[in-house]
């Protein structure tokens, strides 16, 4: 078998078989198949585009690239959830103790992220002395014992898909929902999970700007898990302004910790309902969504919601006094306010521009090698549909740095988009695929 | 400017301007912009395309990409010829001194090839002592004291051409017209003549095997080279069966001795006749075709294209007495015949089946470091419309290895099909295309 007639084949309209995908998988994770040829290969795939099939035996054999994670040892249904990713985007935090907490085992590899904020592992950060680098004997143990644990993603997952995006990433082969679709699913498939709840956002923050395509890619992906032998579920939720009101890592720890208290923003705190529900269900815990939503209004309001963040913390060598006493938690030194310039409704939060801030701010990484400031950020006051007079409080940053403040305040009050009339925000929650 | 950019342009269906383009193709020769970036770029174009501008840009690109050969020291109109290439194609051996012998200067560069037989180069090595590498100097010289010389393609030659070709050949990305025209122009245009005859090839043994791809490449080229201010033609000719009766490269000098002559094969004359008469118009030394086709058979007669040869030869090292005792070239020890194992017509003769039995023999290169024979080949007595007795000799195979024999014979006769109708051979010329 060649590489060379694999393209030719596919940029001559053809499907690629399964041992074809499997031999080009395989030879670029080994280096044998040179990076022009797969680049090659990827254009005329964009072009050509992949079948069911072959879009399910790519996402196979990029999870088979390296080692599977075998959750065998835990027992009961393993659910595992995965965004793709946005401005503000805490979920994690705050979805994955409250499903716990309703008893679905959570075993989930998380990333630190290249953007506007951290990942999910450096928010967790937040908490002095937490780690995600446990071993996976203690990892096993923590889900078993308390029903949660988070650990970063190793290296040997689906190595295939690694090579592969940064490849697709330098050569403009991203735009493919067959080849997005396989990326992400490939991880989830190695990670192990037996069901995956799949958060697809879609807005001007969002990697799909447009619902029609995001509907698109939560039905291939939802295609992609129930051909693999996963029960998936996909809620399409939205992106158009920053999600909940904190933007920046230990900020937005905070306001996960208050969502869990039941005093979270509404958009955020409806996000994990609709999520935690639909894990509860796949975990097998609830019968229907309804009862899913009312058990997860249960843990918050008896406490076990809070409870479970802090055994999950301190599982992780993290100090879990700070869930109690989140005025502990990173602070920073600065805080600034940005105030409205003119009478009306806020029509539009440009959500790529607050993402910016937060990065001018020091909270995000530019480059793999950047640190993090996990205490800087902003806190919107005002979201899409509120209605202001000139000189309200739109938001407030929190810097270390004032140079860096009087940039991201200048910017920032150009992210904010006002109007006269009346608007109204629109649901969080845009839609759910279940079956296609 | 980033090549990512130029990438996303091309697959989104944009056109590249001429700084992009200079960009990418400065950027690629000096090794900046990798290769995995430029065969994504190129399987881009290969499904989006090239305009005509873009096509120009690309080609002046590549032809600045190294050093312009500079003939301004050679008086009057330099013509260059190229050849798409094909089975028995010695076209170049007759047809320069057939020219130079009227007076239109030939300063030509050309290769050694890959294939089933050697290159010109190789063919020309069969007179004792012949060179091609000769100093620039000596060729400018050459050129203006005799009208004639030819050497081999320098590295400094359109190196862009040389490294993107070399990519595209492995990225299935060298299907393109555009593409192809300007990888075949940029080296024509590099050369430095200022006007361009070219032959390009259709059927079973071109690179075009359809005579509306033939004619589309044809156009291609003759518009681009116009658009570059050269004056530029085309002929589209015959390549379903092999050129001639000669396939291996002695048998091939001979053959075009014997053209020289005035005894050459039908087609291969003829051929000789139509690119020497446009040679001869685009060289200002004849005002119409007409006029340019009685000068050639005039300089055939009198016996001073012939001489032409010699003189060559003797000018580039090469014993010139050879020229007049053609028996005096490299010979085979072997000889062998080929019979008609049927009564009929000769139907079709597969022409790539032909070329590898040269490979066979030992005349042509499988790899850039293989050997050439000199001596071997076929010389074929009956060719397509032919009409033939069982045991009637069909071919003459010459080799130095009798296993190698044995071989190419029982593949030759297979490479004959026979019919029972009368059957005509089509013409060697199927087309001019002058102006598009």
């Amino acid at each position: 078998m060649r590489m060379y007639d694999l393209i030719i084949k596919k940029r001559n309209g053809g499907a690629l078989t399964k041992e074809e995908i499997t031999f080009m998988v395989d030879g670029f994770t080994r280096g044998e198949i040179p990076d022009y040829q797969m680049s090659a290969m990827m254009m005329a795939i964009y072009f050509v585009g992949m079948n069911e099939e072959e879009t399910l035996w790519l996402t196979m054999a990029m999870a088979e690239s390296g080692n599977m994670l075998d959750l065998s040892e835990i027992q009961g249904i393993k659910v595992d959830k995965h965004s793709t990713g946005g401005v503000g985007d805490k979920t994690s935090l705050a979805l994955t103790p409250m499903v716990a907490a309703c008893g679905v085992k959570i075993a989930k590899m998380s990333g630190r992220g290249l953007g506007h904020t951290g990942g999910t592992i450096d928010k967790l950060e937040s908490f002095r002395g937490f780690s995600t680098e446990i071993s996976i004997n203690q990892f096993l143990q923590n889900v078993n014992e308390i029903g949660i644990a988070i650990m970063g993603q190793t290296k040997e997952l689906a190595p295939a898909d690694k090579k592969l995006y940064a490849l697709r990433d330098v050569t403009a082969t991203v735009d493919n929902l067959s080849l997005i679709a396989s990326s992400i699913m490939s991880k989830k498939l190695a990670a192990g999970a037996d069901a995956i709840v799949l958060d697809v956002k879609t807005g001007s923050g969002a990697f799909m700007k447009k619902e029609e395509d995001a509907f698109a890619l939560a039905k291939e992906m939802v295609k992609l898990g129930q051909n693999a032998g996963r029960n998936t579920i996909a809620v399409v939720s939205d992106m158009d302004q920053p999600l909940g009101n904190a933007v920046g890592n230990a900020l937005e720890v905070k306001e996960a910790i208050e969502t869990l208290k039941g005093k979270g923003p509404a958009d955020f705190t409806e996000l994990c309902l609709t999520l935690g529900s639909l894990m509860l269900v796949v975990g097998g815990e609830a019968k229907t969504e309804e009862q899913g939503r009312k058990m997860l209004q249960q843990v918050i309001e008896d406490g076990s919601a809070l409870d479970k963040l802090a055994e999950f913390v301190k599982a992780q060598g993290g100090d879990e006094r700070m869930v109690y006493h989140p005025e502990q938690l990173p602070k920073a030194s600065l805080r600034d306010a940005v105030l409205a310039s003119e009478d009306g409704y806020v029509e539009k939060i440009l959500c790529d521009e607050v993402g910016i801030c937060s990065l001018i701010l020091g909270g995000g990484r530019e480059t793999k090698e950047s640190e993090i400031d996990l205490s800087v950020g902003i806190i919107l006051e005002k979201k899409v549909g509120a209605s202001v007079k000139k000189g309200d409080i739109l938001a407030y940053l929190y810097a270390n740095d004032q140079q860096k403040l009087n940039i991201a305040k200048e910017r920032l009050l150009k992210a904010y988009k006002f109007s006269q009339e009346e608007r109204k925000e629109g649901p969080i929650v845009i839609g759910i695929v279940k079956q296609v």
